[in-house]
């Protein structure tokens, strides 16, 4: 799949994990404009600190972004951060561009010093592969033990123009969960300006990154940019309705991400996709689905396709959502399995097959109210325990 | 071990799970004041609600409790209520006092309603067996899968009176979970109010029961209920000076309990006792225990005894309480492997010996206040998987 205009990347090998590639690098020649999302977590990594002050102080612009799996550079104090600043000096003087145009991210064990020796003797390479065919080379280096990469993409008109959003992107938990920062990188040749790229993309995270829970750990390092390089072939965004079919677009990419993170884990089999309804507000409905989709007896469950509702219920009930008990249903693939607080005359072998699927759609609702919310969520099997029991020795 | 004088209790088999023994009754021949503690699932199960009630009714007095182990009878609706009536009725038959003078606790499988003419047959063999010496049939028959019973028992002085404390309980949690309500009963001979229990208990169960976590999921069913007999013999409680043992004796009867809860799951091998210090609120500090006790990622590690202390930051980064990070502080069994928030140049070996030890204690400052909490948590293995993923088929 090619970039969109504007953009070029790659992939190479630099060392810091023994014997695949660690290091892609993204650039976009005129440079772009740029929006990013950081982990809230208080101990964010160097390369989150210092990217997210690169962005206030080139104004929104970012001419190259530099990517590295198989270490977060994460709790590393003062050395930490001087590590990261050497790479992006180093990047900078390649790309020749100014430090703060450039954009870290980094992936791996917590509390290792980045060997950032490393990455600089392996930038002049990166640099030399750049090529507008490069996605699949950044895509795979930014992978730790996911399965495969992740790639999505879509195309949007406004007015008589037609863009495209293509965006690649990395897992969160389930496989070796703290090398498993979420990072997402989505780029379009669209023209828009940082402030507008900000709000769409909080917008289309709503949807998406943040409505996913694998382990309900939230990394270090996790990070969401994107990117637009303003080709002059590509349309112009200001926010207003012509940008409703970009919006669309990037949605539809930041989701179909979303999803292959959640299903693609190593222990993964089955994705459970949360829906609560009849909340008393959006706060409580989403609190009742983080409960569910976070709870070990749902997800332990969902991995035997075990269809024991009880324990959505009950984990609905400790949520901290007000609910009517006597005015609850779940229902399972349309299946209703709870009505009015009590057990309807279901048959047990309909239940079964219906959380027997790939694909285990569940809804709640509360009868406290009249909004909603929605998570995906994946299963907790033995593949989780083996790789997190003794991943590091 | 013997029951605290005025009390009498027995175990035996109701059928209402297959092979043994299912039924628990405690009886204080002169009835005993009261005071518990309830789950605040939204899901309360219906012994729950009728025994809230029932307490409230009675001014806080119990003649007799009548515990099943293999039914929950919760989200059964009005059925279920029934079902619990009517077990009620007949033990009050039986034993001789009001119906809301008894206290129901029930734990087992979530939305099957309760078998109650199972139990109501089984009433009349319970109260023939009640004898002082019942202890270890009661402590027996309200378990599910644990390993097995859990008892606690500690003596106390007030005056130039003696008394004593004793209290058995059943595991949250690990072990089949849904069936794992915690259910505790502690007995006293000594006298006082309902009031005064309530106010006691409610001190004894901060530092025990609710700073537990197994799995972070809270039953339906969860109940802990204090009683106490008033033998002449024993010690007058009124709140003053005089109290001080009692409430030791308690406590510490709640913490035996408790962290027999927690250690003893089938697939638990290992309990990690978090201590959050330097927080900026109690609230934070529990929040920040909280999110390293229930984070699957350090559970899992703990299980494989793997010193993967970057997990317990990033939980404590992600719980929402202030940090210092440049300030944070982390030790295990008192060695410290992050100081000032930089990793100090601890030996591997000694931290690994750290986190493989049985009970693992760990320290993180958060460098924003003074305030601390402490929770005990298990860890997460395969067992855990084994027997969640397919428990009910």
């Amino acid at each position: 799949m090619r970039l969109p205009a504007g953009f070029v990347a790659s992939g190479v090998r630099s060392g810091v994990r023994k014997s695949r590639p660690d290091l892609a690098l993204v650039v976009c020649e005129k440079g772009a404009t740029a929006a990013a999302l950081f982990t809230r977590n208080r101990f964010p990594a160097a390369p989150v600190v210092l990217s997210r002050a690169a962005l206030r102080q080139s104004g929104g612009r970012v001419h190259a972004a530099v990517v590295n799996s198989g270490c977060a550079n994460a709790i590393t104090g003062r050395e930490g951060a001087e590590a990261a600043r050497r790479v992006r000096r180093r990047a900078a003087e390649l790309v020749r561009c100014r430090p703060e145009e450039v954009f870290l991210a980094s992936t791996g064990v917590i509390g290792v010093l980045l060997p950032d020796a490393r990455i600089r003797a392996a930038l002049p390479a990166a640099v030399a592969r750049l090529s507008s065919g490069g996605l699949e080379a950044a895509s795979h280096a930014i992978l730790t033990t996911d399965v495969g990469p992740k790639v999505a993409a879509a195309g949007f008109r406004a007015g008589n123009k037609r863009g495209r959003v293509v965006g690649f992107a990395k897992g969160a938990g389930m496989i070796h969960p703290d090398m498993a920062t979420m990072l997402a990188f989505i780029l379009t040749d669209a023209a828009a300006t940082p402030a507008y790229l900000k709000a769409a993309l909080r917008r289309a995270a709503d949807e998406s990154f943040h409505a996913i829970s694998v382990d309900g750990d939230t990394s270090t390092n996790d990070t969401v940019l994107l990117l637009a390089s303003g080709h002059p072939a590509a349309p112009e965004l200001d926010g207003d309705d012509d940008a409703a079919d970009f919006e669309r677009a990037l949605t539809e990419v930041c989701r179909e991400l979303a999803w292959k993170i959640v299903r693609d884990g190593e222990g993964a089999i089955r994705v459970m996709e949360v829906t609560i309804e009849g909340a008393a507000s959006v706060r409580e409905a989403k609190l009742a689905a983080h409960a569910v989709a976070t709870s070990p007896l749902v997800k332990t469950a969902l991995h035997g396709g075990d269809p024991n509702w009880g324990r959505i219920l009950a984990a609905v009930g400790r949520s901290g959502a007000r609910v009517a008990p006597a005015r609850a249903r779940l229902a399972v693939n349309g299946l209703c399995l709870v009505e009015g607080g009590t057990p309807t005359a279901y048959a047990e072998r309909e239940a079964a097959k219906a959380f027997a699927r790939e694909r285990v759609p569940i809804a709640v609702h509360l009868g406290a109210g009249s909004a909603s919310a929605r998570i995906l969520t994946s299963d907790l099997g033995h593949d989780y325990i083996s790789l997190n029991a003794d991943y590091r020795s």
